[in-house]
């Protein structure tokens, strides 16, 4: 990542330097330079003569594994740095070791940047989406290169400042776990397409394929369809089918899922996914579990071209609710940090170069700059009109694969999310009175202001007996 | 709480002293003490005089709000106290806070339980269920009054030594978030019932009173028939009508979902009552979006009489898939932290006294002893066959309440934690794949060992490429 991400700056015409601990490493990165290029890059081998090659006020990029090695790189470079320099560090980072590291070189006047970089290895050689967060000041200092180096859409580079502290990180980690809730949504469409529509990998390629050229646009399905093509050169058939069942994961979407339930948001897709990523992992229990448990039978009698639109749908809805849940995830903490986040602008700067890019995020966009108060992307009044278009579909393909026991966690939890936040009147009623009955933890009534206590057992026990309080 | 808890103890025979800072509370338990009993209880009026009124070895046990209330009464206290005294702390406690006094007082040799108390008020008096944890010196000390005090069940006392460190917490936090599920999943069929099968209150009392007395009995469902009968004496009708649709929280919910996604554990019931807490708190905001958003049309032809017996089933199914969740999480806890639980232990001693206490936490406590090492719940063969018999009636309540727009995010993520759980293959290997392509994740293989990472959009765009490779 590092490599690409230094070959696309020297590409944009910026000189840079590059320094790694192995030596074979920095060769390695002078040897693309020149092939690939020749492009302005020095290599450096050691962290003295590295620093030193920079003009200041310097502005150094690290790309090393999160947590400790990003202190160690940073005490090893740090030490010939200057007041003014500045350390991006574009690693995966938990926030508030950012936080902690902006405030330990501020006291030699070295400035801070925690940069989220998104788009793998290929987005870091030809134009990620980059989320710095931190110093203004630094941002300022390099903001020309971040600039060219960033995937550029038609409304601009897919970069802007974030806002202070960690904001850079926490907004990389939310687009991780928007990332983990658009891949669980993907696969559950498959498993119902494959499982209960019957449908063979050629076809599977082709609708992925048709579906990339509607309202799904987007990096995901694209790739996708690309999966279903790909032949196994080891046996027979598809590639797709000799994959184990088993996801890996780094930790951004499991931070994002306990973020939501600190900052009191409900993000059931993101958790639904973290969770599947989890249960898979447990490939032996399931095994076992499938020959204790018998199967549903499938339901019989599937319109397959009905299927195969209403799935189209319901994932479209369902990826709706996930960005809503995302970016209310995001304004709970600009508010709680004071980060003053632009959500319309994270939309924007994610349109292209990472993982979630589509088309989609630009009305995400726009529907942030009708109404910067939103409250949920669901009531903006283009996405509240297609959902609506979309819900008998969407309540079809989860009744129809919880019929036939294929589990669409991400797409219930979506479903769950809609119907209980569009609902003026819940069932918390009876839980608020179990709570005062058993702690005696008062409710408030929905005719009258004030706090109330009822002996509810008593009353119910004896109809004449006298056991509401008003406690102000 | 504290003032309950000393009576009972009292009034089992045991001395005990009392202090509070408010002198009135301590003349208050001493009134009480006179005209529930007499029992033998002193009250005191400083920190000084109540440790030095106690025989040595001394059993503090304190009842504050968690956090640094606790750590500010255990400075007024062991100032005065001695080696081989014991601090117990009875509150909500972050296990992580009970490991770090742990750690504090053991310098001045002071031993220390912290121990969940769960059953309310009513408990803390008549009898609740302990979950002490830390020093198992200190818990011999106070063992015969703990189990005195203890609710009594068939097979003994509702207490039991938890483990070393925070067991005890943690074990209560788990407790607490199981407690959230069966609340939320009561509601989503009282929500069922009212709305789809249009129940009166009176229906509704009568329902949950006779599932009070089958398979679903337990104090949650004795007191929510209670709840349907209480008359509101400000208005008309019956006050659960009247009580606003917000629900209050205090951290325990929030933690358990926070540890199960840090311990890798897929708790999709409790997360989703919590979740439903969080949207319940967004009045303002659900009543703006059900404006906005359209209902869906409820469906016509409800059959009364089998939705009520659906209902009861799909609580059930749910509920033992929610306690699966709960005992995974906790001995996920048990083995990271070598606390060495016993699972069966913790559900015989939640069979009285606590919030959860139910007929059911008899079967879960013969599973674990007929297989202490059980995957997990649903695969015990008992519980397998009832969920293999309800699962019908199960996807009917769920696939019901989707059509209908009624929102039940509980039972929909214990049925789609049991539709994954209990399938061999899950479309994870396209998540696997996607992760590979964009990230050279690398992907294992169902038919031969090794990672192997493809070239898949090289691959799926010019069939004549050669892109696999095998990485060891």
């Amino acid at each position: 990542m590092g490599q690409n991400l230094a070959l696309n700056i020297a590409e944009k015409g910026f000189p840079i330097s590059v320094y790694n601990r192995t030596t074979s490493k920095v060769d390695e990165t002078l040897h693309r330079a020149q092939n690939e290029g020749p492009f302005p890059l020095s290599g450096h081998y050691t962290p003295r003569d590295f620093v030193l090659s920079l003009q200041r006020p310097r502005s150094v990029i690290i790309l090393v594994k999160a947590g400790s090695p990003v202190d160690q790189t940073i005490a090893a470079l740090s030490e010939h740095m200057e007041s003014g320099d500045c350390i991006i560090d574009g690693g995966n980072e938990w926030y508030e070791n950012t936080e902690r590291r902006i405030q330990e070189v501020s006291n030699r006047g070295i400035l801070y940047l925690g940069m989220g970089v998104s788009g793998g290895e290929e987005g870091a050689r030809n134009g990620p989406s980059l989320m710095p967060g931190g110093s203004f000041e630094a941002y300022n200092n390099i903001k020309d290169i971040l600039e060219k180096v960033a995937a550029q859409v038609e409304d601009g580079p897919c970069v802007t400042y974030i806002g202070e502290g960690g904001a850079g990180n926490f907004v990389k980690m939310v687009h991780n776990g928007i990332e983990y809730g658009d891949m669980q949504l993907i696969s559950e469409a498959y498993d119902v397409l494959k499982n209960v529509g019957g449908l063979s990998n050629e076809e599977l390629g082709e609708i992925f394929g048709e579906w990339n050229r509607g309202e799904l646009e987007s990096f995901l399905i694209e790739i996708t369809s690309d999966i279903f093509k790909v032949k196994d050169d080891l046996a027979d058939g598809e590639l797709v089918d000799k994959i184990l069942d088993k996801t890996g994961m780094k930790g951004t979407g499991k931070w994002t899922v306990q973020q939501a339930a600190e900052l009191s948001v409900a993000a059931p897709t993101i958790a639904a996914s973290l969770d599947c990523r989890y249960l898979s992992g447990l490939k032996e229990e399931r095994e076992n579990a499938a020959e204790i448990l018998k199967e549903a039978g499938l339901k019989s009698g599937i319109d397959k071209k009905r299927l195969i639109d209403d799935v189209r749908q319901a994932l479209y809805a369902s990826k709706i609710c996930s960005y809503a849940q995302g970016m209310n995830l995001l304004r709970a903490k600009s508010i709680e940090k004071g980060w003053n986040l632009n959500l319309g602008e994270m939309a924007r700067i994610w349109k292209g170069g990472c993982i979630i890019r589509a088309v989609f995020l630009d009305r995400i966009k726009q529907a942030y700059q009708r109404n910067p108060n939103l409250a949920s992307l669901i009531v903006d009044p283009e996405f509240a009109k297609e959902m609506v278009q979309r819900q008998a579909a969407w309540r079809r393909v989860v009744g129809t694969a919880i019929s036939a026991g294929i589990s669409t966690p991400g797409m219930c939890a979506s479903l769950a999310y809609f119907d209980t936040y569009r609902r003026a009147r819940l069932p918390a009623n009876l839980v608020q009175a179990q709570r005062d009955l058993f702690g005696a933890h008062t409710y408030e009534r929905v005719d009258r202001p004030g706090a109330f206590h009822t002996e509810w057992t008593k009353l119910a026990r004896n109809s004449n007996a006298a056991g509401v309080h008003a406690l102000n």
